[in-house]
């Protein structure tokens, strides 16, 4: 037996959280490293979804929307987030995909940083769809749009930035960018900072509350395992949400929706945020799945994240003959998400081979092999086993 | 046995559409007057959502975008709908909320209407969302908002006008409004008709090709059963696709989604107008749904939606003591949707006894007692039982 062998059956051993993944619908043997892309399926989210199928839509019915509180989920499971991302009561609501949060908080910021500043300020190396909705909120708002990469964004604020939009971690590279101090920085500048958290909620502590963040954004379909296309999430810092104008006013919003007024009157709170009805049965799919966080407290979820990467890197140095892979995720932790991403130059090939073998990551075009390490489900032997059947590949 | 019982047995016994009842979970022996509201759940729906849940996601997961056929769901799904509105393949696709649609279609046809158009005309009697978010979308565009009832749109319509956005029927009165004659008159003014079917599609014939409509958007929980708060459509007519610019230009619409190239380059075709990551489980659920609709021809939907609203005014007439209520929805069938409304001094209390006694409709604030007639599961013996049973309440 390797060494390595020996050391992912350790650490399995002391594995805190490794009686998770008893949880999940894993049965298949594979090593399932795209959790970062679609959560596994808890196992017990079949049975809820049975029930509000058969027995919430199929015999209440209507009275649904309010014996089975399906008005209240978006609000609800917003405060089964929270905690997650580090985030007091009331201030996270759900409904919609990422890309229609990001243009109500981007829009919100916007509005929220006054007339006087002229530009929006987003993250050059951003995940595709919030740099396209931010140009179309900045053409829509009358703004500029200036781009930088996150570590630049401190020099980048100014006077004349109404907010920026970064991405915690880097979805390609798993670069995890500095929040707090970006935080500070852009609103040193009296700008806003709006976060999208889609790799980051669920792999490390966010701590949307301790600093301070404005507004943030996430899906729910990756670290959360809320189900293909989950609904995504908007937080709004208390302090803003009686100023939040969203550009999205749908009647969900409304003070008092089943007044039915032709006049739109904003409800408070995490509720301002809403659009229109929202759709319950993925909403409820993920309401079930987060019961496997119930009692995990996120900063185990951190240190068995790292120990994960630096064993896959530490498994990948030792198998992978020299110059066959380039990591490009940081080796430093505070700059490392939850992921090791591996260029490759025949990385379309490696990654269908990879797959057809049981080792399931995904592609980012054109050279990056990802490798997503979910805590809660993916464990050493895992992590092992993957470095040597892509050193069995590449070798 | 009196007579209206009489008379609904024998219309029960002829008509084409009886047997789909079985198709539906209805066994609890209530009449449902709320389809068009949440529609029932089809019996086959919750075996199909078994398996995408357990086998789909669980199983296959992230492989299930290709192999499950869930990328290509909001175009395939679009297309299942298209003939129920009269659309031609391609100019249909799923996803997001209605009000997210809304918004879309107008600040679509306000950038399709030109520059030199100042004017977004709304339907005065709309649902509010649809109000509420044209309001939103003109602030943005810096337009400004009018309104109309729909039956005066061809009178303010004029130069200035970009977009007249219209209900097909009226959600509290169930009128329902002339879609051809607005659609021609908007556009011999030289603006884009935008029309919302939410309370149409499914219940009458729509045309939106045979009239020549530009845009239109509708909900797919009401008529088509698709479960609560499942996936709204957006059609954008074949002739203004290739100009047609969305103001959410998420990475789904995309014309190389997969790329992830920083500059966005839209789609061809209707998935132009989607955003985000689709919410799969409730799309999967719709699509299931539509299966009811195989064989259906919606001229004989709508055959037997104005028997079903003439019957039971007719039985209303007969049973209820003169003056207790009002019917608000019009004599006329070219004015009439799929649904009665009857005002009535004590609505809310009269509602709450109707539910209690297992006649499910519901209450429009402050005065209304809604009715809606889905002809796929509503005969004629229910009809009669609930005119009967109102007349019990308020006699």
């Amino acid at each position: 037996m390797s060494d390595l062998i020996a050391k992912a059956r350790a650490l399995d051993a002391t594995d805190e959280l490794a009686e998770r993944r008893e949880l999940f619908a894993l049965d298949d043997g594979a090593v399932y490293l795209d959790g970062n892309s679609l959560g596994a399926l808890p196992r017990h989210v079949p049975e809820r979804m049975a029930d509000v199928i058969a027995r919430e839509w199929g015999e209440l019915r209507i009275r649904s929307w309010d014996e089975s509180g399906w008005w209240t989920a978006p609000e609800r499971i917003g405060d089964r987030i929270a905690p997650i991302v580090g985030a007091g009561p009331g201030q996270v609501v759900v409904g919609d995909s990422t890309s229609v949060n990001v243009f109500k908080a981007l829009v919100g910021a916007v509005r929220l940083a006054g007339d006087d500043r002229d530009e929006i300020l987003v993250d050059a190396t951003t995940f595709p769809t919030d740099g396209y909705i931010a140009e179309s909120a900045a053409r829509l708002t009358g703004k500029r749009l200036v781009t930088a990469d996150p570590r630049d964004v401190p020099a980048a604020v100014g006077p004349r930035t109404a907010a920026a939009l970064v991405n915690h971690v880097d979805y390609r590279t798993g670069r995890l960018h500095d929040l707090p101090g970006i935080t500070a920085a852009v609103q040193q500048a009296g700008a806003l900072a709006v976060w999208d958290l889609c790799h980051s909620a669920g792999a490390l502590p966010v701590g949307l509350d301790a600093h301070g963040v404005d507004l943030a954004v996430g899906c729910t379909y990756k670290y959360l395992n809320g189900g293909p296309g989950a609904p995504a999430y908007l937080y709004v810092a208390r302090r803003h949400q009686a100023r939040f104008d969203s550009p999205l006013p749908g009647w969900n919003s409304h003070a008092d929706p089943f007044a039915m007024t032709t006049g739109y009157a904003a409800a408070d709170g995490a509720t301002r945020g809403r659009v229109g009805t929202p759709d319950i049965l993925s909403m409820l799919a993920l309401e079930s799945a987060l019961d496997v966080w119930d009692g995990v407290s996120i900063e185990a979820v951190r240190a068995k994240s790292l120990a994960l990467t630096d064993f896959f890197l530490e498994c990948v140095r030792e198998y992978v003959p020299e110059g066959r892979v380039t990591s490009v995720t940081p080796e430093a932790h505070e700059e490392r998400g939850s992921q090791a991403a591996l260029s490759c130059a025949d990385a379309p090939a490696v990654m269908k081979e990879l797959i057809s073998r049981g080792v399931i990551g995904d592609l980012r075009r054109p050279d990056v092999l990802r490798f997503g390490f979910t805590p809660l489900y993916v464990g050493f032997a895992d992590t092992e086993r993957a470095a040597r059947i892509l050193a069995e590949i590449v070798g």
